[in-house]
């Protein structure tokens, strides 16, 4: 399919790409954009017709979107960018040089204008910048009818099937509750918006952090959370699309730092490989440097290991499975704090149970390693089965004992992370291995001497 | 706050419990009994007001609901059960013992009882599970006012916001389009259903993976996607909230398999401690069956590390990175998949451009390595600055070809596992951290004893 598009693009044939463009739905023609070059993007894009190419362009990602603007360059440019909800208009805008957005802007309504500028006005990240400032709200002593009148009135401009939650407000525009649109159409004509209306707990400052509104709206299944200003006067609402995109990229978020690296603010095939490296390397110089430390551990202890070079066979593996179990209980403890599940006052808890599941863990692999250890070092080694069930408790030991610590401090690092304001996803899994590899190897080679020399 | 709620009712004070209950949301009063003992959330529980209760109800995890139910026994259980939606009915009964689940179903009316065999009817995991099989649908040749007459007339039921997208069908029940609430009720009275509906072109099967179907309602922004059977038929309708939760739960999976443990199946303070590590045994097993690979590798040459035992303090280092570069590449490339942004056919140009990502990082960090190398080996060896600046050299070299390498594999094996049928969250982090440690290790041997004997 893809091929298909590109092929027809590339060599300009008009009316199978026309065919083709009406047999395909808005998604997969934006997903098929986005896997051309960007200077192949324009022209099945203006084949497109107004309100199909509106729904495309709205499906891009924003730097897709800014791809494609740069590569329009006419007054289409305007009227797609005009069009946007304002939310979606300031998070493209909000990715642009400065100067190509200042010039974007100058085709917009005053309205819009004003609109986006205050939604770029709130601080990055926060509830504000993603809320709809575009909504319609009732007073509580309108009745039903009249309610369904204003909102015949209005229109429908970018809502879409937004309005299906509507904000309540007095004279000084405080929100007093919401009303769903469901209640308001059933229910009898002169019914009174007061009557019907649910007074809303639930809403958040414009200045929150928009993951904290994304969750909100997705624990109490929300279609449309409110948001207010510092004087709690009604300013936008959040609806539950916004929140959907939110929480994808803080997922991304967690997952990139879960795997050692900053997460990528485009699709992955829109990154360069320059840009792929510059997300990654710093991670790695951070945890280069952690291992740094194992190199000092292992020259401590060079005389041991000089002594008995079967040692240095274990290595890999003990520190693997301590890595491991640390990895574990770092990665189920980040996202039981993403998702709500614990806090911080669970610590006690959480650190406890991590140290027993370590101590379970560890116990059962120690107990299947025991024997194959003896075995592979009496068979390998000189047949010196003395030494061999020797090198056997040196390791199941150290296996229980790495294990144990492993878990206990994948388990305590994120929450003390959270803590002291910083994201635990970063402290999870390649931090915690580098970590846990040096402390182990100390535990090995302390445990070998005491018991081999 | 918690410890309040706690205290309150352990001590038994109900007037207290009364005001602490009245004083907290919905969303907070389920996380506080979350919080407490099983046999300690009856009581406040039951201080609950009808409605109050079963909000709180359905905010809670279906194991938390679950040892409510157990806790409660009495005429409430059948009056909370029958009172949920279908979807999340059926979510509860499914883990829930069969014999238990047979005697709460007794107590449901026959439409609701059919509804929720109907639901379980479908496979796990399947499109069909999270339907809500109660929705209205219109006709096309139905005026907008007939139309908002058969929404008054069906009343609200427990569908809440939710019937803010309605589906249209023929005298089959085969579906016809949507029709927006908002646009229902904007339009002329007498507008046919026909004008008001778009043909709509989304929509899932009932089988059909319910990933898939929660992906996307996010990708199209929708409220709510109709679900049809083999025959094409309307069975039933997904809401955005199912969705959400849909991919909450598989992205905990995602999370958790590239942690290197299985997903729990409840929240993480009501697991036990031998249910976590069930869920981590498994995965520590196989990697410590891939790790025994390094154990065979480092005795076979271990000839060569007896003779220079300085090589063995850089092996945690290296293979360390190694891993650290692979598990950034499957972790990036898995989330790419996940999110629909790359796919099979990608394939080439993923793995040339990790190849290339891997190259650089590489290159970077023996940059910065081999002048640190060299002055390490030097001051803490012998002083011979000729070995020492060979060692330099392996180690540098050995990190280009291990970085380059990682990243390769780490890039080919997530596309390749999905390929053939396997979750590719499954060879993200450590899996290919372990399987990179092997290889890197022979790397790292080999140019050893080609400049160093």
């Amino acid at each position: 399919m893809v091929s298909t598009l590109r092929d027809l693009a590339q060599d300009g044939r008009l009316t199978e790409l026309r065919e083709w463009l009406d047999g395909h739905g808005t998604l997969e023609i934006a997903d098929g954009l986005a896997r051309l070059d960007p200077d192949e993007r324009a022209v099945p894009f203006r084949l497109l017709d107004k309100g199909r190419a509106l729904a495309v362009f709205e499906a891009l990602d924003p730097v897709h979107q800014q791809q494609l603007l740069d590569a329009l360059r006419d007054e289409r440019v305007v009227e797609l960018v005009s069009a946007m909800a304002a939310d979606d208009r300031a998070r493209l805008l909000d990715e642009m040089p400065a100067k190509v957005a200042a010039r974007l802007t100058v085709g917009l309504s005053a309205a819009d204008r004003q609109a986006t500028a205050t939604l770029l006005g709130y601080p990055p990240d926060s509830a504000g910048r993603i809320m709809s400032p575009d909504f319609i709200s009732l007073r509580a002593t309108t009745t039903a009818t009249e309610a369904v009148a204003k909102l015949r009135s209005a229109g429908r401009r970018s809502q879409r099937s937004r309005a299906v939650v509507l904000p309540v407000t007095d004279g000084q525009r405080h929100l007093a509750g919401v009303v769903d649109l469901l209640d308001l159409v059933t229910a009898p004509p002169d019914t009174l918006v007061a009557d019907l209306m649910r007074p809303e707990t639930l809403l958040v400052r414009a200045t929150d952090d928009q993951e904290v509104a994304a969750r909100l709206i997705q624990e109490a299944d929300l279609v449309a959370l409110p948001v207010v200003d510092r004087e709690d006067r009604l300013v936008g609402l959040i609806t539950v699309d916004d929140a959907m995109e939110v929480l994808e990229a803080e997922e991304t978020e967690d997952i990139s730092r879960a795997g050692g690296a900053e997460p990528l603010d485009r699709p992955y095939l829109a990154a360069s490989v320059a840009q792929l490296a510059r997300k990654r390397v710093v991670w790695l110089l951070v945890l280069i440097a952690a291992a740094a430390l194992t190199v000092n551990v292992l020259q401590y202890f060079e005389g041991t290991l000089a002594t008995v070079v079967t040692l240095a066979l274990f290595i890999p593996l003990l520190i693997g499975t301590g890595g491991n179990c640390g990895a574990q209980a770092a990665t189920v403890v980040v996202r039981a704090m993403a998702v709500g599940e614990v806090r911080f006052t669970d610590l006690s808890k959480i650190i406890w149970r991590e140290a027993l599941v370590g101590i379970l863990l560890g116990a059962m692999l120690a107990a299947v390693g025991f024997p194959l250890v003896a075995l592979y070092t009496a068979v390998t080694g000189s047949g010196d089965w003395g030494f061999a069930v020797q090198m056997a408790a040196v390791v199941s030991i150290t296996m229980v004992s790495v294990c144990t610590w492993a878990s206990f401090v994948g388990g305590l690092l994120p929450v003390l992370a959270k803590r002291i304001g910083i994201d635990p996803a970063v402290v999870s899994a390649p931090l915690i291995t580098t970590l846990v590899d040096a402390t182990g190897l100390v535990i090995y080679f302390l445990i070998a001497r005491a018991i081999l020399l």
